[in-house]
């Protein structure tokens, strides 16, 4: 891996340098942190400024002072991006992870030092290239979300337990298959990192966000739909709703919109990527001057 | 801090050597780890089978294969103790964790080399002793615990992002109190590591494993009490239940046992710790060889 | 009962040779099965595309492959109202029954031989015609809506117990009242076969769709109102909003709609089938070319 | 098939007479009907005064009169068995089906003219004796069971749509395994048709009657535990125990006891049938005078 | 009615100057109070420490602070009764009511002056003397228990609407029936101002406390039991045990034990007192020296 | 205190006359009875139609006839305020208080002469005059609001005594603190008798009516932000969206709208009164000719 330069408390540093204590930083032993993850086009940070306020969003809720602004924390982003441009033509276009912990202490009240960390890394288009053309298959798994009163999706943290559980689950279902998790009540929320679209007789639906993760790409998404005209709406969806769409997407920071063509093993539609979803994402392309299909599969092979 | 010897991936090395990988260690970025604590009492490692056991079951429960039996991280952990023990006598004793994190790869079903770590820690008597005598106050939360639909509480994970917010939540009502945190139906489970237990009329009570850890201590306490004949029961408890207990008290690993003498700013009882509580503490002295309280007083001030 | 002749297993049978099996079926022995039901006005089907669309859902939600296309179904459909047609006069109008069972096996993944049924029966005029004027009586019943995590109500199936013990209950309150369920939260959903409307100042209100069928003559209800310029939202009601409605009706196949004038012995509005109840009665008999209450009066008392 | 004889509305009729109206009969078109199946042991009924106890229970729960008393379907059920002793021979042992609906009528309060069956068919040994030696497959489903407050499991009913969805599920997970359902709650209930026990640290555990039906062969379980001395109880179990458990098993009418050896792909205990488990079996067939997996073995292949 | 003395604020006064201001006592218009009712047997109160004990949990749970200690509330209760001694004749026995408000103040914590209140009045033997021979009929009504997560069903207080809803309901179902209530979960919980027992197989089971009031009359029942050697048990019950169960009674202050012989419409058992039902109130008779029927009966018509 | 003048059953008398009967009348005892309060500006009601109206939906709700029309309960609210404008002088404006008990009777179903109340009290303007500049604190609690299937929160009632509760818990968290409480799914109800706003973005949110009053200054601020062209949205909103907002306020017929600036120690927004509440605060003031902050610190000194 290349020597990527990565801003760790205050300071820039090798990325190999950056490391957690596993023994005092409550990052680590006790799950005390929150993150959030941007990405590039070209090397141009996409919607830096939203991946911020809602990690600002998190801090809030969780009450950990990274001691650094919103402002400092999103000039950091950028520089972070800069710093590592020399190295960007092999790797396409980077992530951009910002996270913090609540630092060290015995209980939270007596935390100081917070960690804060903003590194980048390439996109790993290996991983979904290929999944662009015939579409993901997903499986709606047994582990739930985790319920706001416990823990409020809204908020991006490392506490993901549950998530990798899920991963296993639908892999069973369907070997490969990545899963779509239900709250408590039996409604859909979201995957392990990423928001669930679904087209019902011309209109997107994805459900509000009581259970999810306010997704950056998903408000694009938003954007997109008002700029084609199609009309969309959030609200609570059964795993019915999913097998009985017309069509059916994922939404994330590093795949943009990937098409969803099964779901428990029953085709969604004709079992291909429909066409709103093949629209929204050339609509995405078109914005950020970026062939998103064309980006990764050329990129995948490298 | 003295330069204790850790168990890491195979080998031993300096604590300060053991270090996480923060872009690529599922166990920092998706929370994909679980863990196990146990202690000494004069350098003996208590009940270390049972914890070695409930590693395992917690491995099992999220299907990671740390590559070692379960025989043989029993070996390592008394490994530890042993490797340490010239450093003990400032420490007085050891808390031992292990923790196993299911490795690298993108989605949990790809993850490959795990990472396994044991490694001993000074019991912080210092953050406690001076609670025994008067008592620790406490407060319910807000926040609840996971629901076993989302994440099973019997598994020890990382993954406790709303444990850090009930402390904060417990400071807000009662100024260095600990919290008690509740499941969705309201009842009382367990706190941020520690089990809870109450006294009403003669008869022990704490609820059953449905919301919390199993913990060894709680099974100790057991133990104790049917060796002091005191009758206990496993039941459904609600926050009216431990305001009107004539006694309460938490149970874990570093403490042992620790009265509990107001709750949610209701003195439990009379305020004091409980008849039954200090017999407990005394029982379970004389079973380790060891003066709980004494110990940790004299070792708080070191 | 008049000859009528049906579809089962890809052929014409008089109605009286269609049996299930008792001891193999799996659509008898276990439920395993899903239908619909259509109506004809004046001989014309009413929305059969609708009916069989929302057939194959169901069929697509519990993985029934019926070995006939939706276009086949549709035709075998509108062929069993033209088969019956000469004996139409004394009924009035049919309904359209279909129905598809999974077949024979031990297990649901074994099942072979799909049982599939079309069949027409005389509309049950006499069993409502006299409760257009005055208004149905309803009653919540304690028996609730399946919850959509075990079995979603958007699928139309005969595992209906709970619908029988519902109607008990309704009965129970107010002799001859018929039932509105509730969800396990508390909201209400429908009826044993039929939607629940209520009007608010103006405003047409019904639960959406997350606890109920989509129901045909609820399709048929928004499109009148939009046609009338009554506005109308699908929203999460309780018996409150019920019990101080100023007008309430049901819709179902069968009765297009039906007034109701007392919930739980309590008089809706004042206690007559509202203004906007009627206007739109009103506005699908001319739509569909038939005075749906006199039709039914007519018809009732043959 | 050979011809046996049933017992249909007061008669003794060849079984391929027997058939459901499907137009006006309420048992099949409204799924209004309980049903029991009792099993024989060497031509003699087994805990037959059980079966028809329950489905008097589940009788009066639906409030559904058949027209004969607990007594008569007794008899009734004893007279099916000698009735078919004839053809016994090939088939080993008899499956005893009893079933009533409330007959026939509008609304669950308008029906009249119950049908009553009783009839017997052999046991599927096929599809279970090769199951016995290594253990049966289990999978914890998505589709979770019917909450009591819609329909109380302890009744024995045909509404089971939902089963058949677990079944399917089941089997997606793991190829040829049958489910286990949770409850809303996320706690284990039963199968499709089969109470759940597992055994940790010599102790048999098995769900309380709340979500569950009141097994016949499970209160068996609980005699032979007590002949045996092994300590059991009902409590609320999660997967959580169900995967670290020493042993599993399923108990049912015609299995009488299945060992469980995998669920969610996870080995139970060393992966094969677990000692009381066999002990369990043993008990069974000594007590019943026929060889459980013997004879299953030996008519499988008839 | 004849001039009881009450205890008032400190004083004994005429129980017709017991008077709540409704503009300014938090007791009125926020329903903050709490309260007990004891009653005598033959003019000797019975368990009334029992009583005021469970009025100081309350309080303590409500953090009232009534401004006299326990044992003075006790001694007050027992003048109250023999202040009232010369009218008891006519009234046969009494009981004992206390009430304490949080006195006066725009918020909760801001209160004084709390109204503290105890009296007499004669048990209200015509309201359900005729009811002990042929039992009460009950009914499961629609209105649920709270939710202890809202307000703790163990604490006694006037907060009650729901309950005045269920009498409604429970009237409407069956005329004359007094009300079951069901908890979230669809469990019995208890009625309005009584608990629930039923007989099944000879054993006593009654709902445990999360849901219902820990009642003075069922702790009688259990001691009872104990005594009479009939083994109980408190559980989670639905309402399937109580229609098929073999005997149902209700308990409380005034009746002690009612014979419940109908709910929802079914005969319990056979429809009439049951047996143990009938031994236990002959056991608490004699328990007090008080033929309770008997007074009730005489007492009735006076 | 002024000599006011009230309505009480049928007749005007003083207010100090108003009393209730502590053993007879249930609309103390068993908490059977529902209110409404109103208020005037410049001693001119404020839309007592809307508050009368909604009292009589809660009559109807309960089914309690309070003996007059809902047209004589607005003329003799009317003339509360009228027989007291000789006293408005001193206080400034009125709350004019109904409340409705249902009588007297041992059941609901058996209850008869309801208490009917109206009477007038000066607007605690030293309550909360000095919060209008700050803003108000306030603080999520424990006790949750009562579940609609107990008991709909749309009625307004006095069975209030988790209100108080929480009152107590706000202040435990931050001294002085009102409530904002949630359902038993963890989204935002309301506090303890006014309603919750936030904004985020510009727009105003705020919960819909499941699990609130429908309070009439909520419909009071939904036609100032049609006025004022603010979008507003009803909608489930987590803890998560309030510590996030860009501002808040409640709420309620006394203060009309009063900024919080503060919940559960966070700032909201920049921790002053936000642009939106004070442009809100300002309309309603020229709506109803009253300069609300103003009047308030006024007559809060006198």
């Amino acid at each position: 891996m290349p020597e990527y330069t990565a801003y760790f408390n205050g300071e820039w540093v090798p990325l190999r340098n950056v490391n957690i204590d596993v023994s005092t930083d409550r990052g680590f032993y006790v799950g005390d942190s929150v993150f959030d993850v941007a990405r590039t086009f070209n090397g141009k940070s996409f919607r830096m400024k939203e991946h911020v306020d809602r990690l600002y969003r998190s801090l809030s809720y969780v009450r950990i002072d990274p001691g650094i602004s919103v402002g400092e924390m999103y000039d950091v982003s950028e520089q972070a991006i800069q710093r590592n441009e020399h190295l960007r033509a092999q790797a396409g276009d980077y992530t951009v992870h910002q996270f913090v912990t609540r630092g060290h202490g015995r209980r939270a009240w007596q935390a100081v030092d917070p960690t804060v960390c903003v590194r980048v890394s390439p996109v790993d288009f290996a991983n979904f290239a290929h999944l662009y053309e015939g579409g993901m298959h997903a499986a709606v798994t047994n582990s739930r979300s985790y319920d706001p009163s416990s823990l409020d999706p809204k908020v991006k943290h490392y506490s993901r337990l549950n998530f990798n559980l899920a991963e296993l689950e639908a892999n069973d279902i369907d070997s490969g298959a990545l899963p779509i998790l239900l709250d408590q009540a039996g409604n859909v929320t979201e995957g392990t990192g990423y928001n669930v679209f679904i087209v019902t007789n011309g209109i997107l639906r994805t459900p509000g966000d009581r259970s999810i993760l306010q997704g950056v790409s998903r408000g694009m998404v938003f954007d997109l739909a008002r700029q084609l005209k199609i009309p969309f709406v959030e609200e609570d969806l059964q795993p019915y709703d999913v097998y009985t769409a017309d069509e059916a997407f994922f939404c994330t920071t590093s795949w943009s919109i990937m098409p969803v063509t099964y779901v428990d093993r029953r085709p969604i539609g004709n079992g291909k990527p429909g066409t709103l979803t093949t629209q929204l994402i050339s609509a995405w392309s078109e914005s950020v001057g970026v062939d998103i299909v064309g980006q990764a599969v050329r990129f995948a092979t490298k």
